[in-house]
């Protein structure tokens, strides 16, 4: 288990100049000390989680798993993005659980929400609110309307035994709520903000209830914390990729395209662009974080990365073993010309593909090229890529002198929404 | 029915100074001259498509309605992009239609069609596959692993009555296979390119099997058309878009922002993704397009467009009317503070969100933003979307002196991957 770095065709530099630096901020996150250290929870977080919460997060994902046809998981942001990540990486686009996860509470769309309640209407329904404050508006909004469509459906006594909150352990709306009614309730820890969460109750409880082996992430998580420990950036995959991402910044480049080659990572990059865009992009600096999914992608953004304007660089996040796989068949006929391929397996000609798109756009076109390769789409893959990366969030920010762990800019369309709607 | 085009917020300049230039363009997209001029079909075909198989789309369609549970699309960039865009635009995320669709032909990953065709095993099948030449490598792949399954599962003849192809009307792979076979045809034209396609056989066959009124679509897309008939950069507001377009870029922006506030628009921006990066990104050439879908990626994204490196401009596409809406109801006990949205829509709240989000990116960090407003969700809207951006994407992409139309970029990584593949 490990994620291995390949530079070569980024240009492959002698890092060893940013080695004091790295340091430095090395050991600033172990220590604990720093800019934001309030929130460097995440760091120590695989050896020291909370096991009877974790074995709580089991129990009531049994429960889902006996008792309900469907989840819906009820959260925003980092309380979303982490769990869909995980669930779409581990068991594909279409999956063969029996448990349907719906996701509600990240938008004020109003045809998604009416949608989405018309989906579930007939089913038979768990809600797991999430959210530390239990005060964000697309959560609270959604929640009431779930709530609602619980006690109707079920009664309020059997509606409550429906509902899991995860959120705050002691203070806030969501606390308060969940307590007054009786709802079975999980922790968000005081020290991990929501972008590195979803290795917390927040991610955990519905990725278990989906029937994914969570002790196996969390050992995911271990082995790349474990790996991430030494400050050595000769061995320190996720430093090397900090570093780099800084270089390739100073050499001009401003946007980092997070490119893979398999339809059920796609959420992982929407999740990867929270965790990198939000963690730097402050005091007008950072990378302008955008993701493609290849092939399907190389017919749509394919041209602009070959021949467009050379503002960016490829993050290439690859994964060798597929989760599923076919071999492709002759044809007698052989009417569409592709018996050349026969015999090969789909994922050899992806192999191709990859290869060959490397070539093009590092090669042909001068694009650095970073290559992240993940052994499989296991649990235990997933943990340890979310733990990686986490580490290599932190450095790579802290790089550019700047906190990675707040998100004051989030609040400015709030304040300005809230003034609108009329809330005192 | 129309697009509002407001430039208040990206500093309302003086267009004037380009009307000269802008005439010039307007003058050689009316008299198909000019680079690329081949591929222009698309600025009349409103007014001039061909009836006779506009019929036979309809019929098909109707044929599939009544036998079928599923209609898999198979087909990548133009061939799919644009269909996925109508039929989540105008039926939403979670569609009340019977008829499943399910896309392939669009990527080579493994679990992506393993677990598409495990998906459509016990159901009744419809196939169309798309493509002009009939030799793109990811749809022909999946064509033949589709046929092969419609085959054993219905027997040689009936599995050629469940295949249309719309492909080349008389040239190609595709074409000489479905003659051969004796599979229905429809046609896609000499004179339109894949990503311009969505208003031909390519699009109107699957959007018309969903229950979409395709009459109203090009009704649509005939009244942009009419519309942006002047050169007149006071009245065009699709020629506006396109300058304005270029004059942020001089300002120094390198990204496009799209930006829509409901969940159904996020393939459309992908469907835009295509048509301006595909058409303009050349000769170390265009604007990065890239797209959020707000409130949900405020909790992402939002942080980076609010106080990141300021290297972008936001392009909102609202839509008026939300297709479905619903009142944010009273709870007496209040404990989660939400009553004073009581009484209000879902998209009033969004509209807030939306206003107060202009306000935080545009007023308060200094981001052009222009604001595109669309009546409603309607087959027709899309359709005067799909032509308005044609226009405004050939009159932006020729300011740049670059061939709207064609895509060589596309071509490189495919020559390398035959190389490995050992195609001959």
């Amino acid at each position: 288990m490990s994620i291995k770095l390949d530079l070569t065709t980024a240009g492959n530099p002698d890092l060893s100049g940013y080695q004091a630096l790295v340091t430095q901020i090395h050991q600033k996150i172990q220590s604990k000390t720093g800019t934001g250290s309030d929130y460097l929870g995440w760091s120590t977080w695989p050896f020291d989680y909370d096991k009877t919460e974790f074995n709580k997060v089991k129990a009531l994902a049994k429960t889902i798993q006996e008792k309900a046809e469907v989840l819906v998981v009820c959260g925003i942001g980092g309380s979303y993005l982490g769990t869909r990540a995980a669930l779409e990486m581990i068991q594909g686009l279409y999956p063969s659980r029996k448990l349907d996860i719906v996701f509600l509470g990240n938008t004020f769309s109003s045809t998604y929400i009416v949608q989405a309640l018309d989906r579930i209407k007939d089913k038979n329904v768990y809600v797991n609110v999430i959210s530390k404050s239990g005060t964000t508006t697309e959560t609270a909004m959604a929640f009431r309307l779930l709530k609602q469509f619980l006690e109707t459906k079920y009664g309020k006594e059997e509606a409550k035994k429906r509902i899991i909150a995860t959120t705050d352990k002691a203070r806030g709306t969501l606390k308060t709520f969940a307590d007054k009614e009786g709802y079975a309730t999980l922790t968000i820890p005081d020290d991990i903000g929501g972008r590195y969460s979803v290795l917390t109750s927040v991610g955990l409880l519905p990725i278990a209830a989906a029937g994914i082996d969570i002790d196996a992430m969390m050992e995911g998580a271990k082995q790349a914390a474990n790996d991430c420990m030494s400050d050595d950036l000769e061995t320190n995959t996720a430093y090397q990729y900090a570093v780099m991402r800084r270089l390739l910044e100073k050499e001009g480049k401003s946007v980092e395209l997070l490119v893979s080659y398999e339809s059920q990572m796609a959420m992982v990059a929407e999740w990867w662009k929270q965790l990198f865009g939000e963690s730097e992009g402050k005091e007008n600096k950072g990378l302008f974080p955008a993701s493609v999914n290849f092939s399907t992608d190389l017919h749509s953004m394919g041209q602009f990365v070959q021949e467009g304007k050379k503002i960016l660089f490829e993050t290439l996040l690859l994964v060798k073993k597929p989760m599923l796989d076919m071999t492709f068949p002759e044809d007698i006929d052989n009417l569409d010309s592709m018996n050349y391929l026969s015999g090969k397996t789909l994922s050899e000609v992806n192999l191709a593909a990859m290869k060959g798109t490397l070539i093009a756009h590092h090669d042909e076109a001068g694009i650095p090229n970073m290559i992240l390769t993940l052994d499989d789409f296991s649990a235990k893959s997933f943990g340890y890529m979310a733990q990686w990366f986490f580490t290599a969030c932190g450095m790579s920010v802290y790089m550019l002198n700047v906190n990675p762990f707040n998100q004051p800019g989030v609040e400015v369309y709030k304040k300005n929404m809230f003034k609108l709607l009329g809330k005192i």
